[in-house]
């Protein structure tokens, strides 16, 4: 199966402490990498993580408080030094413009590759990028500032073909687009050989959905309908309900409550508050609501 | 003796490597806390060191290449979370306030405490900040940017009163500030009491040097001279002198040779290109000059 896997780099919150750091994750599809936020610290987790500089691809900034993007600089730096020419797309909400333009024109003077910032709208459910294997759209989430989650939606490639059978019908080539469409095809004598025993069965096209920060906001269920994974922040436990709803943020039990309403095959929870020391709090608290939950980690390799 | 002692928080160069995170130290003089050079990462470092943030006085930022300074807004921000309210100040170069305030206006709005950056002139010699415990000078540089390293010179300490022998003269409480300076006293029968038999001897007032990035530069010798401990640059070894030179960094072999021109105690070196594998290289080539060479890593804790 092509490679769909999920790194966590880090998923703390604000505050760093010495169990984790800032908010960042790689999305590994095909080999192509995907960067979620970039906290401080990210190139060192992402070195860490014995991942491909060369390979980095696009990257996608929830928002702009510091623990989504202070890595930025340092790591754009550092594919300047490793001599990266192909360009760089960071897709952010316009204000990452005026505030990260200013220290590239003065760090990065005369580096090898460009920088381009792409903006969104954070308010809007859209896509933002698409290529061959994956197609990008924004959530709208709930935050104290404009703030989006991705849903990362795998390419409905098409049919692979069953070779054997396309050689023992003598199917032209010229037919074979329509077939892994799904087409049937139909001889020269009229019979209709079913597309079903010309090709292997659908691959189930993966979806993985990331929402951090917000505060509970059902809205977002239909977006995130069926995700194979989805990664919420649960910054607080229940005793701080009322401060997750002050600080536009969520408690474990209102991330599996969004989990579950979606109907997602896991569920992973990150950006744990500072002030508790006890991350499996957040699993148990998770668990009453919806059974499949992951502790975010530094360390952690989702596969989907 | 009143604690003077340095933490070393990363000595890699630019690149990240997995072994060093780039420039800061923190030099604790009786528990208030300077921070020279503020690379990615230096907040994590801070607390992984069991540093105490609140005891967090000044920043002196020796130039503005990112590695080190761009850990500057990430430990500023999470100053304010903490509810910082003393003004901190960073002693750096003046184009600082031009790529640090408009970060500081977008990200660390309605923070609890001001910063406040005093600019220096990197090419002059001359003392930029002064307590009662320290003065603090700047060692122009040699660098492909403005730089400036740091002298740290611990205060000349008034004299130590022996008590039992001022009880013994019934020296009275008036005298005492010119016994401290290193008077004599001369008692009412018109005999002279030797300050020495009143006070314990002098402590010596010690210097810590810091010189990162710079091309071998014989000129800081005499600022230097007789230091207790030099941290200098040693981003090569001899093999790639043209490198260092073209680079304006210095060799192992450099370093040593500032170190004993200079006749400091200790010689202490890191900012460790990441071609090299091996650190040990750096201190045997090192000691072929001077011999007391000591090899900068994130666990050092240096008593001067």
């Amino acid at each position: 199966m092509n490679k769909f896997e999920l790194h966590i780099l880090g998923c703390g919150s604000a505050l760093p402490t010495m169990k984790h750091v800032p908010s960042a994750q790689v999305l590994n599809i095909r080999e192509k990498l995907f960067l979620i936020d970039c906290g401080e610290g990210t190139q060192l987790e992402f070195r860490r993580a014995r991942l491909s500089f060369g390979r980095l691809s696009h990257i996608f900034i929830s928002h702009l408080h510091g623990d989504h993007c202070f890595g930025l600089i340092g790591l754009i730096s550092t594919l300047g030094l490793l001599g990266r020419t192909g360009n760089l797309t960071i897709h952010a909400v316009a204000e990452l413009e005026e505030v990260l333009r200013p220290q590239l024109n003065f760090f990065c003077q005369g580096m090898s590759y460009k920088v381009i910032i792409e903006s969104f709208d954070p308010t809007k459910n859209e896509v933002i990028y698409e290529d061959r294997s994956v197609k990008v759209s924004t959530i709208p989430l709930d935050h104290r500032m404009p703030c989006a989650g991705f849903l990362f939606e795998e390419a409905d490639y098409d049919l692979n073909l069953k070779s054997d059978m396309i050689r023992f019908y003598d199917i032209p080539v010229k037919d074979l687009p329509d077939i892994k469409k799904g087409k049937d095809f139909i001889m020269a004598s009229g019979e209709v050989i079913p597309n079903s025993r010309l090709t292997h069965p659908k691959v189930h096209a993966r979806k993985y959905a990331y929402c951090s920060d917000t505060a509970y906001k059902e809205d977002i269920v239909p977006i995130i309908k069926d995700a194979d994974l989805l990664y919420h922040e649960a910054t607080f436990l229940e005793d701080n309900a009322a401060r997750a709803q002050i600080t536009r943020h969520s408690t474990a039990r209102q991330a599996a409550t969004i989990a579950k309403m979606a109907n997602v095959k896991k569920l992973m929870i990150g950006h744990y508050s500072s002030r508790y020391d006890d991350d499996s709090l957040f699993k148990k608290e998770a668990q009453e609501i919806f059974p499949h939950v992951i502790l975010a980690n530094e360390a952690i390799v989702e596969k989907l």
